[in-house]
């Protein structure tokens, strides 16, 4: 067994497989797809979640669900490996991901796209020369209010066993009331067992009240709105407990925490000042911090480099450290994986290569403190130990 | 006139003066203050902020409005200086300043709130050894529905005639729409012309459906909610342009900015990236975040250091810069300042030092990269300049 050196892997990239699309085309409610014919005369598909969807939709089309596209992608960037992900349109709030259906049906369809997403992945072509293929997969839970703690069990031993899903994805509701429910607390026991990388990802934004009367287009919510959902759920998670009971759970946050890094050191005073959860966790919760795994998609490399840092200096936070522990960054360099985001933010002028993904790379490469070989880490190495994806 | 050096200097300190109790005292429903005889029989005044308020009220005290409490817990951590600013209790979402008040009375209030301060400040003693002041403040502008553009410029320049008044708050609403509101910008004009800080301090926090069903006391509004609304009215502005029109303008974020830093790059990928605003602003969004003022109330130094990083790279993202303009740490420290935020966040058991001021401090001590000229600015020297408190 060998670890392929220097290859480029994209933790973070999104798929609609044709099951799912054809879900979607089936429905005439939110969330549905439909085909318009646009003003240049040409058909299209519209992806529809908001009952007043008021720009007739979003477009959706083979980038989401046609494996050539995601090569293709991976190929102009020179991506070896992408690890996909079943996906939302990732901009507005109430986004459909199995939530709008029954439990039942939901446990089934969550297993048949399980399976495809297994067969997508292992008919994919090889890295060339290498062992390993070109797409692996994250899978997917049947999240929705009311499923059976056993059909989720169900679910995680089948990704336990799909050898192509080296992962799951979860929202940040759970089964309807967060990720904090203890009722989950048998899934995260699971999960941790199989030893399954958690992915979370926002979802459903925040309340966009928020965002005033303005006509800013999508960024509030997705440059704002997203961040603020993904911290939520994983500060909740720490109130929780969950880390206290499932030490070795491996947790995957999107957009490289969101908030969560720059917020912990409040997070720590605020919690130690509150008679109600001053004494509930048996560590400082900035020694969470150093169990998570973040994508590397934050556009920056001070971004990068400061939450390089939060990670390093976890063990300092530890109950019981006495010294000061020294922060070095390169430690916390081996939890961050690069990510794309794709296809999420193309160009709007059409380019050789996307900016959401160079601005990415160049991150990378200009954070401050970090070697070669972190550098390395960050682009595939860390994914390949992280995925077990060693030839 | 000569610069002092090495004095410790409180920017971010609030204050319930006996006029604002007074109204507060006088109202039956919320806000209001009512004094209970609580299970040790003795008396004690508390807050209501709501109609339902779980706990009977927050307690307040002395430690709001006496000038003595304020000076003795100023010697006990070595502050020589407090630039004060008229608060709320800063816990619970929907908490009032004076948007609870009709728009003359608001006005009305606001002045003679205003000349309140000023003689709180105007008496405090001196500096021992210095011809300044130990007490400084931010006056207060009555930002309520229905206010005519000419009663915030007349309290504008009110505040700018106060002689121990050198700056103002505002809230993040605005006068109902946010602080992107075109009705604002007369507003602005005066401020930037009076030259006056603006700190912006968040209040309403946010949708509180985000934080669940579990008991986690106040921490999540108050170590996530505060930060999102600080993020989210500061984005909004860059977003609406102010500061390409009110180039001069010098805003102060609490709490280091939130969230505003460690998502800034995303923000200016997400605005790339989107059609509405791409060709809107003058630079890339990171720029805009040279202009800001921060205040020290991170409790890490991870985190000033970054947000430190992140005010030294504008430069780099100016219209036209060709050239990667190098990063130096010690830039970014110029516009960081101390702050406690006291009364908030007391120790739970009795203690000779507040932890949350002590954590700030050792913040500051343990930047690295910082020079110790950069931390006696950030401890002081930068407020001294900013307020035009030389001697």
């Amino acid at each position: 067994m060998s670890i392929p050196a220097k290859l480029l892997v994209d933790i973070h990239t999104h798929v609609y497989l044709p099951r799912y699309a054809s879900l979607l085309r089936s429905r005439s409610s939110v969330p549905f797809i439909r085909t318009i014919t646009n003003p240049q005369g040409t058909r299209e598909d519209r992806l529809l979640i908001l009952d007043q969807e008021p720009s007739g939709g979003r477009p959706v089309g083979a980038q989401y669900w046609d494996r050539e596209e995601k090569l293709k992608f991976m190929d102009k960037h020179g991506i070896d490996i992408s690890i996909v992900r079943y996906s939302k349109q990732g901009v507005i709030s109430a986004n459909p991901w199995l939530d709008f259906l029954p439990a039942s049906q939901a446990h089934t369809l969550a297993s048949e796209l399980n399976n495809d997403l297994e067969q997508y992945c292992a008919t994919s072509p090889l890295v060339v020369d290498h062992k390993i293929k070109r797409l692996y997969g994250f899978g997917l839970l049947p999240l929705v209010p009311e499923i059976s703690t056993s059909a989720l069990l169900e679910i995680v031993q089948q990704i336990h066993n799909l050898p192509h899903l080296r992962g799951l994805i979860m929202g940040t509701r759970g089964i309807g009331k967060g990720l904090d429910d203890e009722a989950l607390d048998p899934v995260w026991a699971a999960i941790e067992k199989a030893k399954l990388v958690v992915f979370l990802h926002p979802h459903y934004g925040v309340d966009s009240s928020a965002w005033g009367e303005k006509e800013n287009g999508h960024v509030l919510p997705l440059a704002l709105g997203f961040p603020f959902e993904t911290t939520t759920a994983a500060t909740r998670l720490i109130l929780s407990g969950v880390f206290d009971r499932f030490p070795s759970l491996r947790l995957l946050l999107a957009h490289s925490g969101g908030a969560l890094p720059a917020l912990s050191s409040r997070l720590a005073s605020c919690i130690e000042h509150d008679p109600i959860v001053a004494s509930r966790l048996q560590h400082d919760a900035r020694y969470y911090l150093g169990k998570l795994y973040l994508d590397a998609v934050a556009y920056g490399p001070e971004e990068l480099g400061f939450v390089s840092d939060v990670i390093s200096r976890a063990e300092r936070y530890k109950s019981g450290s006495l010294t000061k522990v020294d922060a070095n960054r390169s430690v916390g360099s081996r939890q961050l994986l690069f990510g794309t985001d794709h296809p999420f933010f193309p160009p709007l002028s059409s380019s050789d290569k996307w900016a959401s993904v160079t601005w990415n790379l160049e991150a990378i490469a200009d954070v401050e403190g970090w070697t070669q070989d972190d550098k390395d880490g960050v682009r595939g190495g860390n994914a390949i130990s992280l995925f077990n994806l060693e030839e």
